[in-house]
């Protein structure tokens, strides 16, 4: 699958960890930016990558909340990593990110051992033609550059998509996006990408209201559904995702996200809050 | 709209705090115990009203993420409350709960001073007969203590409910649940009260299986949607409550929800993992 030529994928440089296990340095990769510091999504992976990495870490994540206390505008970071507790069938993970000695983003991960249990997907899948069939958006100007890492593809809800106006002169348009969603160049998909995806539905806001604005995320929520094998098994690094808003108001919003493999099995589901001044 | 004749509510008897602002002491209610130790939602109160105490507190809750990371079986526990960081517009908590030395909860949480900005409510109150036209619950045998504190009428999907199994033999119901839910007696809806409603659902498992069966939340993230203002305006403390699972498998479910008011606001939104056993 990779298109990179033996070279390491930028995502893979992106997450790259050294020091040690509890206490690892990371580069911040420019090629991962957002307007005011990195991308949420990429910090959230290398924040999950230190617990994947870490010795005594058992099993795959099941749930993992990152918080966003500030933008990181150094070239390096530390990640403090702390096992708080290893029952018989999971752990408890906390994480803090440090700029100096200034923590800039806190964070918990349960992993688990899971077993095979009686199972049941109740949420369905949304129907959308084949990514093979649905076109990459265009540049965007006044975008950021982590945008350019990602095969975007959407169904519907693409940022500045115009749309009619109900006749009554109140937009009855809604913050849905519907997209296919791959690392740029292809890259198998693994939990933290799969984190990173989580983050990488554009805010909201812009969908909704059709421009820019100041904006952060504060608080991200992903909860794995995905097994290893199941995404070991997945034959590309496409992901369905569908997006929405419940509520703007008081200068926060909501979004939340499914993203679904290409044989409609729920890889995971995302919910945060988002900052916004308007 | 007390009914307690000037006693304190059991909900605020159960939430009391004593010690520091960073280091409380609290008592674990009898009444509000589920299978093993107390119900989640209260403990999450806790956690929260040991923030809504500090006296470095500004604003209101945004986001709060608990992790259980054990069932909590003493009389008493610590909660220490560090206050991360505290931006122009937000503040980052940080909250553990411990029996003695031993962490048993760990919890993130953003407090904020919202503003005055462009506002709109996207998601759509299910509809509902009013809460005085449902019947209450009876009792369920079987049912752990905590469960008689909440005033809970179901719309649909209640714990046990006969539904027709479909003619091909296979079961089509799924594990939502629609219900009007509020404290007994009747207490106003604060922030506290919210998030352990929040936790207040039965586990979608028993919904689906119409059994019980070993099982606990390890993880819960509730996103508060109302303002202070707005809780202080509702005329009663019923909450609509909707809530559903996108996928069971490999040990563990999620189960997300809304919490309405009975005008039709989106209160809350909330997302868990729970582990289960079958």
């Amino acid at each position: 699958m990779s298109e990179t030529n033996g070279a390491q994928h930028l995502f893979d440089q992106a997450i790259a960890l050294c020091g040690e296990p509890n206490k690892r340095i990371a580069k911040v990769n420019p090629a991962y930016q957002n307007m005011v510091g990195p991308f949420g999504g990429i910090t959230a992976a290398k924040i999950l990558q230190a617990i994947l990495k870490h010795p005594e870490r058992e099993g795959s994540p099941i749930s993992l909340t990152v918080n966003y206390l500030g933008p990181i505008n150094s070239d390096e970071v530390e990640i403090d990593v702390v096992l708080l507790r290893a029952n018989r069938s999971n752990q408890h993970w906390s994480v803090v990110l440090k700029q100096g000695s200034e923590i800039q983003c806190s964070a918990t991960c349960v992993f688990a051992k899971r077993r095979d249990t009686w199972q049941s997907q109740e949420a369905a899948c949304p129907d959308a033609p084949h990514y093979e069939d649905v076109a990459c958006i265009p540049e965007l100007p006044g975008f950021p550059v982590w945008v350019k890492q990602y095969d975007m593809r959407f169904v519907s809800g693409a940022p500045f998509e115009k749309v009619e106006t109900a006749a009554d002169g109140i937009d009855k348009d809604l913050s849905e996006s519907l997209l296919w969603i791959a690392d740029k160049p292809a890259r198998k998909l693994d939990f933290a990408s799969l984190a990173s995806i989580s983050d990488a539905f554009f805010p909201r806001f812009i969908i909704r209201r059709r421009k820019l604005a100041p904006l952060g995320t504060v608080s991200l929520t992903v909860h794995f559904h995905a097994t290893e094998d199941e995404l070991e098994k997945l034959e590309s690094g496409f992901v369905l995702g569908h997006a929405r808003a419940s509520k703007f108001g008081g200068s926060y919003f909501d979004q939340t996200a499914e993203l679904w493999s290409e044989d409609k099995k729920l890889l995971a589901t995302t919910s945060q809050m988002v900052y916004y001044k308007d």
